[in-house]
């Protein structure tokens, strides 16, 4: 078959997608993908070095991460039964949504949020329902409640606390929500360590309720992939059996079992980035920025006509820093993740000089 | 809302899925799921552990794995546009359904095959054109082709060398199919290091052809979740735009680079185990099975009526092989993999004493 007629049968939804792309960079001041800024301790990567160098490569994972499920049921105040771990809550949320989305209804997201969720849905032949955010990026609950009960059955999708904007939902709205929708709730909780309502208590209540989490913010496991869904037993059993088997390879399997163990340590790593966050936060608010925007995770949503001359400046600097001027109400927004004190002390210092300069 | 109602809103097409098992198994001598019985020597895995501990773990992957993709391509004999890697070839495997599954055409598999194949097509909401093996359980290109005319459009999925038959498609078996069929052509090639045409070369000139490839059969990497796809460079920057972003974790990414490098090493255990495959099944021969299949991959079938003791008698013996009993056409099948020299002897040695003992 000629090539143009072999690309018309992959499917529309698929071809007519962006490709989602981000620049490599070498730049060494990363403030672009609210990584944690704190490797893990030599002690914790030589367990994982030594169990990799003694562990067979040849055999299959576990075809169930046992030990990993209940080190994140410990971790996350849940049961084995109600966890599912996947290769990023990326791979989770492609899971979910093969199973909960139904194309003849749109799925519910509250805008702007991570563009995945779109990019997903979209791919997959599903529509969207966009509620967006209110003139003040938090949540517009009354217009989401709105959205909910005019699509009963509907799957919604809601990151709190959300990215880019950092506001989160407190406990009495996600309770709002949860009472109102007739539907599948997945709250993408990947922050939930900064701030917020931590919602995995919900789920034996509300077995409509599905929450994910992940390795790559607090955890600081970006580099593992491994994210995981709560949810109630009875519906985490169904999910597993659309889910890919042996699909999380042993060292990430064996480091977050590592990882999740140390709980003072990233207790304590959160306890400093928030500290960092606030302070960050009363130096961006002193300075001409058009907005600050509260935030209850590891990054800061800021707003300038200067957008464009400040990400260039930054970036010459050797600190990169997220253009999301793209994005849904976003028009000239940056996003600047929360890093260690001496590169928040760089930034706050370029800021000065940029904004001391640039009229 | 109740639990009850909460599970009607999953999709049917997964709720209807049996869950995809297997029991866990200490048995010391693991011959049912082909593997490789070859863990990689110690100085590969010391280097792939001094990474663990030198990479930062809080940093994402790379968002394409650039050096990757090269070394796959090298090792295949393809070019780096023509690769995708995945979390195995079954992450693989549903990102291509998603992007060529058309729900108003079935996908045409040759069954008895590999299961996930039939789970993951229908629990996405497809449905499946089975086209069964010929009476010796090879492939029947006859009704293969009949099926391709009569379903233009569909996708094909086929594994060659085919699990569990061990049954190869030749070069020019592939070639028919493809001048034949009006749709795209997956072959899923996991056991392209022992036998069969390996297809790699044709993705140049048949656009619609797309290969699978894995790290878990003659890579001896099955714990690593590596897999990936080949196709011609139009139709895979299509596939990528579906596909989830860093979803391969820096240990698999770094370690399957330095394995795939390591192909002198490959092609020595390759022969071992093609040698070791070729003398078991003469064994195999020896005895009295109803049929002993011949195999181009690095596994048996074997059918006896004693399949149900003979099973559970190796299994007290320590001797893990798979009962396939209940696929299609398959019927008192044992799927054996080929081990290590020494456990082959000990396998050669406990079926000598079955069938010397049971009448």
């Amino acid at each position: 078959m000629e090539k143009e007629r072999t690309l018309g049968l992959i499917n529309r939804a698929v071809r007519d997608l962006d490709a989602y792309h981000l620049a490599p960079s070498e730049t060494p001041i990363k403030l672009n993908q609210n990584e944690s800024p704190f490797d893990w301790p030599e002690e914790v990567k030589e367990e994982a070095a030594r169990f990799c160098r003694e562990r067979p490569w040849n055999r299959y994972p576990d075809f169930i991460p046992k030990r990993l499920h209940e080190d994140l049921a410990s971790y996350a105040g849940a049961t084995p039964e109600q966890i599912l771990a996947g290769n990023g809550s990326n791979e989770v949320l492609l899971v979910l949504l093969v199973s909960l989305m139904n194309r003849a209804a749109p799925v519910i997201i509250c805008e702007p949020t991570f563009a995945v969720y779109r990019m997903l849905i979209t791919g997959l032949g599903g529509t969207v329902e966009s509620v967006l955010s209110a003139d003040d990026l938090t949540f517009d609950t009354a217009a989401l409640k709105n959205a909910c009960r005019n699509n009963p059955g509907s799957l919604l999708i809601a990151a709190s606390p959300n990215s880019p904007t950092g506001s989160a939902l407190s406990e009495s709205q996600v309770r709002e929500v949860l009472e109102v929708h007739e539907g599948f709730v997945l709250l993408d909780q990947a922050y939930a360590e900064f701030g917020g309502f931590s919602a995995v208590c919900l789920c034996e209540a509300y077995p409509n309720l599905l929450v994910t989490r992940t390795f790559s913010k607090a955890l600081a496991g970006a580099g593992l992939r491994l994210g995981y869904l709560v949810g109630s037993p009875e519906v985490v059993r169904e999910i597993r059996k659309i889910k890919l088997p042996y699909n999380i390879n042993f060292f990430s399997e064996f480091a977050a079992s590592l990882l999740s163990r140390r709980r003072e340590l990233i207790r304590e790593r959160v306890r400093v980035l928030c500290t960092e966050r606030d302070r960050l936060y009363r130096h961006l608010q002193s300075l001409p920025f058009d907005t600050c925007y509260p935030s209850e995770a590891n990054f800061i949503l800021v707003r300038t006509s200067k957008c464009h001359t400040l990400n260039n400046f930054l970036s010459r600097e050797g600190i990169l820093v997220r253009d999301v001027s793209s994005y849904p109400l976003l028009k000239d927004c940056l996003r600047i993740s929360v890093g260690t004190p001496r590169h928040n002390e760089i930034l706050r210092k370029k800021l000065d000089e940029f904004f001391s300069t640039v009229k």
